[in-house]
């Protein structure tokens, strides 16, 4: 089943969706038999919703697979993730509000310190304060031969290093080794199109080592590390494919980018906490058909470890769900684009709890919204792609399939 | 997995097969919580045939899609809906007896009442007497240009419209606009093939209605729709694709029709009621391997909303099971084509409760037959089309797979 398919059989209708997405939902027990994150958090609002739901366990692109943020929200969009394939560096660019050109090739970028015999010491520059990333990275960008290197703090050490200029080719390997103790890899072009990018990339590392040499001592910087050079995707827009006005909301750059890419329109949201998402969701109830709002600090959690922080954040979330429920949508979608289990300290390939409820939903009547409940749900286990189809039913925008 | 697959590993057995479809089966609550249409009815046969079987939830086409009967059956005889589309002008052609000859084009026709500004008032010309439809239809039965138009009335104002005569396309759309309250809907052609068809079929309509003002006031009918035009399909047969004789038994002709489309055998039936379809199981138990039972009512009762009645239907269903088993079947089936929630009071995305019996069935233990129960049922959550091969196994007709 493709988006075409979807697409025809789409009608109009005055329904709303709320596709709540808590990053790295799903979790693992500590101790065997023991509960998850999200069976040990204390939510009333969630388990009464499940109750009245559907249930099931997401599994992001296919079983056993880990995913980055990238392709786990491209699935819950409806977007197969094997066939629609985005470089980190476009999802950063984009998730800064960076215009990209069709001829742009973009890149990730970390700040990242090399010890005295070329390893890898610290992938992260010690998180380098945003400020001063900032500072640098106003410092580093520059123009080699007839391209531009424009380099743009995401946050911390996290950069988007957008080129801009003829010729350039966008199948490269990336210099960063991924983790800590090793030497940055060797660049190096997937096609003859790419050679020249290649050159040039070499050449922006080195001019960036330069600069950074040259700043005062204690800067955290010595090195930048570059992966995943991608153009601009050629996605078909969400707002036209299922005919809903769209919109993101979300604290983090990254997933407002991710949601502009697919053509929804990133909120504004005034604060940085769940809370302020929520109000902003308030506030533009009536202009939107589907609102997609995502909570990043369940991830953040998860990969710091802390079982108790994320369950407190999946706390934080239930009892903000009677002020969307207040709203009165027609269909609500809690999940989330992978597994961050605190036990794994990282994202896993576990699937994800998912509930879906609508007053059509065949409610399979488990007041309780956890793994455990989640698996005797009667949407099964399904993969994130299949979620948009259902949930466009129950919003009573899809028409009957006929020949 | 495609059919030559399931075709290369089939092999003789001295089984007997029974697929029982409920015409949309699956049901929802009246209220939150609340028992579907199957968990309503008293089933003591069901219930317990459900405790040797295996049970699921069986996805017509795929999550969150609504289908016609057509992809509905289609899928439950191991067809993918997707691949193998069959325009609505067919399967009532065929439904009706009608020889499709590999040139003649089909469309699904409506008796309509269209108002005195040109708005479809009634889609179904009150759903005219099946009597009066005849004798209207045998008058629109004319030729155009070196085409014949062949009127057959289906059932009250539903048409089979075959056109026959050299040079004519299939690709064209519908008038019919789905919904009362709309003008007529231009035919257009979708390729240049269909040029001639489209305005042999706009001359058609035009006759039809010159035919249809002349007729005795009162007459319900003052105009045709057309839709669904299509060809006789290419379809693999089910008697050589699974080694299986092969037997429906329908009363109502569009299931006939399926059937014949792939194959199978339509048997007649003496008499209007379910019972008389298991006379015919009966009669012909000796002569088959592979028996496709139909019960239509369920979906009627569905589509008026009535919930009650389509209780009773299942009810009726359930006090036949004894006549069946008591054939000693080796693989029963009881499922649906789609759900038809009398909630909705029409075809819905919901799954399909399903079981399957045989002596080599893995049995749930799960001593209901209903949505909520199948949910807990091994075969999970899967799509009609892997029912058949399913089937096969238990019936020992699948050899093992080996490269």
């Amino acid at each position: 089943m493709d988006l075409d398919f979807i697409h025809q059989l789409v009608i109009p209708a005055q329904t709303k969706i709320a596709m709540i997405i808590l990053d790295g939902l799903g979790g693992l027990a500590i101790e065997p038999g023991g509960k998850t994150e999200l069976e040990t958090a204390r939510t009333p609002n969630l388990d009464a919703l499940a109750e009245r739901s559907e249930l099931g366990l997401v599994v992001p692109v296919a079983p056993g697979i880990t995913v980055e943020s990238g392709p786990g929200h491209l699935g819950l969009f409806g977007y197969d993730p094997l066939k629609y394939r985005i470089g980190r560096g476009v999802l950063e660019a984009v998730g800064v509000g960076f215009e990209l050109g069709p001829n742009d090739v973009a890149a990730r970028g970390n700040y990242c310190w090399l010890d005295a015999d070329g390893l890898v010491a610290d992938r992260r520059a010690g998180r380098i304060e945003t400020g001063l990333s900032r500072e640098l990275s106003r410092l580093l960008t520059t123009r080699i031969e007839d391209v531009d290197f424009l380099v743009e703090t995401v946050k911390e050490h996290r950069l988007a290093v957008v080129m801009r200029g003829p010729g350039l080719g966008s199948a490269l390997t990336g210099s960063d080794p991924l983790k800590n103790g090793l030497p940055p890899q060797p660049i190096l072009a997937l096609n003859p199109e790419s050679d020249k990018t290649v050159r040039l990339v070499e050449q922006f590392i080195e001019h960036s080592c330069r600069i950074l040499a040259d700043q005062p001592a204690g800067t955290p910087a010595n090195m930048i590390l570059m992966r995943g050079f991608d153009r601009y995707p050629d996605l078909p827009g969400f707002p036209q494919l299922y005919g809903l006005r769209a919109a993101a909301i979300a604290l983090n750059p990254t997933y407002r980018g991710i949601a502009q890419l697919v053509g929804m329109q990133a909120l504004p949201v005034e604060g940085g906490r769940v809370a302020d998402e929520f109000r902003a969701l308030e506030e533009n109830w009536n202009n939107f058909d589907f609102f997609y709002l995502h909570v990043k600090n369940t991830d953040i959690a998860g990969e710091d470890g802390d079982f108790d922080r994320k369950v407190g954040v999946i706390e934080e979330l239930d009892a903000l769900m009677p002020r969307l429920m207040a709203l009165k949508p027609d269909v609500v979608i809690v999940s989330g684009d992978h597994s961050t289990p605190a036990a794994l300290k990282g994202h896993s390939w576990h699937s994800v709890p998912t509930l879906v409820f609508s007053k059509y939903t065949r409610a399979d009547g488990i007041a309780e919204f956890g793994e455990h409940a989640c698996a005797h749900g009667s949407l099964g286990v399904l993969p994130a792609k299949q979620i948009m189809p259902i949930v466009l039913a129950n919003a009573l925008r899809l028409a009957k399939f006929s020949a």
